[in-house]
């Protein structure tokens, strides 16, 4: 039998995985469902937090959904792009800010002590930045895959909640490259200010991410060939973790908008490739809002917040707790004796 | 002297508070952003964190604010307009529930529990509901008084933050009817389905507000007036308990579409009295979101929630929470290493 060249693509073993990803477990989302209706409330005045109990369960694959382990995890990277002069921080910051999360001086550490998260931080090669994409492909196919393979491998053992989180100085850049790739537009409708760069510097990032789209848009139908072109490191281990997470049945909540980049490039593969996730929260970074709306998420918080770090994901963990502590603990109307509605 | 017969009206004590109420501490809110500025994230990039700690700072009067004793407060009360059927649910249900808070198994329990929030729940003579408004004044004024003044004492005892709660089987409709008195429109504009009338119960929810507007148009002027004449013993100690909770410089989670109908009472009588105050939540009942946009306030959480009890406001608390263990635990740049920006 003749061996086909294509199968010994990279990127083919990610193509076999999103062919065979779990469904959502109907038969939990019911058990659930069958609880929630005795529980002295009205039924549906909880809201989105009893959709939350549903994802979990639908996801999780458990009529009992737990939240044990809710996990942070971040992955950093740097980008050549910076050479551009997207950012008004210097690249170094990439690894002090790791310092910073080993310390737990970041944002993402308070976060994640208040709901009880746990947080683990991976760095991808920072003394290696990605090449500029203005000038060549952001990664090698095999160097791309490998990262993939790194973010699927990071997040086993056993969190029972995912939410994922970024850092890397012009990383907002190769999102909004990926961004106006997949849906079009001018390049300025899709970069924002990161970290904070002036007027000046949005001009230049907005040029950057127009002249690398220029420069690879032969080659970019294969949303695989957009990560590895137009992406960085802590996208391509994302887009890995998101998958796993659906492999091993780990319900997902999204960050902002690097996050969804990675999301994103999954979106375009396969749409339902990000049913077990939810948006944690919307950014005020660039066009998050458009971008959750062509990945079909709503949001669970909008609070202005544009830090990555996983902060705004994180910060949804306290629902996803509350919603979950709701749904275990509340008394029935018969263990509690209310009179239930018409009685 | 001659005594002025004016002075001793039951509300007077009430409007000299209002009065001289205390203002925000510019200078704490100062001391916040001196450190704010110096966190390693950039300015800004939490967003409304940043602002609830300003506001913590600001009502607290205390450049570095504190959250030891969240608590979550919940008056109880029961309306005699519940005779026109506007409820799915019996009035008994409104002491059951109150049994329920008592024995851990309600919604809001759940979630001071996940938030490590105190709950207080006060009964208001629920064997006593006030008259039906479709056919009397609501309260006496000496009535209404007693009860503002309870809710005042009610907060008294040391909440750094206080969120706001409610149950009252028929309360959703006694607060459309001061909505329609003080924002116009049509009776259907303030009123929705509560805990889940149905349509038939829905326009005699709406038929019941017209009705008790109508009655008592001519006498409501006067913000004291229209709380005694159309509203609830809760509503009234909740007034009590915000402005109480003002001069005692505790800041305020407002919750949904029945606790804002005591807050509005008070923004009639002075838009600033609620300036210690933040809104929770967007709740889905009724006309709540133009609610807010008349009090002026933007709500911190918007997950479709109906269910009262203090839900949304004891929700928020968890956000308040993260958003000052940023303020106060994140590393600053020196103290981390962490190059600044255009460093």
């Amino acid at each position: 039998m003749q061996k086909d060249p294509s199968a010994e693509h990279p990127f083919d073993a990610f193509r076999a995985l999103l062919a065979q990803m779990p469904s959502a477990s109907m038969e939990s989302v019911e058990a659930v469902r069958a609880r929630d209706i005795k529980l002295t409330k009205p039924p549906g005045a909880l809201g989105r937090l009893e959709e939350i109990v549903e994802w979990l369960a639908a996801w999780q694959g458990r009529p009992e959904p737990k939240l044990d382990r809710p996990t942070v995890v971040v992955f950093a990277a740097n980008h050549g792009v910076v050479a551009q002069g997207v950012s008004p921080y210097p690249p170094s910051v990439t690894a002090q800010m790791l310092t910073n999360f080993s310390a737990g001086g970041a944002a993402v550490n308070q976060i994640c002590a208040v709901n009880g998260a746990g947080l683990k931080v991976f760095e991808l090669a920072l003394n290696m930045p990605t090449k500029d994409i203005t000038e060549a492909p952001a990664m090698e196919s095999r160097e791309c895959a490998a990262t993939i393979a790194y973010g699927m491998e990071a997040i086993a053992g056993g969190a029972d909640l995912l939410a994922l989180g970024e850092m890397g100085i012009g990383n907002t850049t190769v999102a909004a490259a990926i961004y106006h790739v997949l849906y079009g537009g001018e390049a300025e409708d899709w970069v924002g200010r990161g970290t904070g760069v002036d007027d000046e510097g949005l001009k230049r990032k907005a040029d950057a991410v127009r002249r690398a789209v220029a420069l690879h848009k032969d080659f970019l139908d294969d949303p695989f060939e957009l990560l590895r072109r137009l992406g960085g490191r802590e996208i391509a281990a994302m887009a890995g973790a998101i998958l796993a997470a659906r492999m091993e049945r780990t319900p997902v909540l999204l960050d902002g908008y690097v996050v969804c980049a990675a999301a994103a490039v999954l979106h375009a593969l396969d749409p339902a490739s990000l049913d077990h996730c939810l948006a944690g929260h919307v950014s005020a970074e660039g066009a998050h809002a458009k971008v959750l709306e062509k990945l079909g998420k709503k949001p669970l918080l909008d609070l202005g917040m544009r830090l990555g770090e996983g902060s705004g994901a994180a910060l949804a963990i306290g629902l996803v707790k509350a919603a979950l502590a709701c749904h275990q603990d509340m008394a029935t109307f018969d263990s509690a004796g209310v009179d239930n509605k018409d009685a």
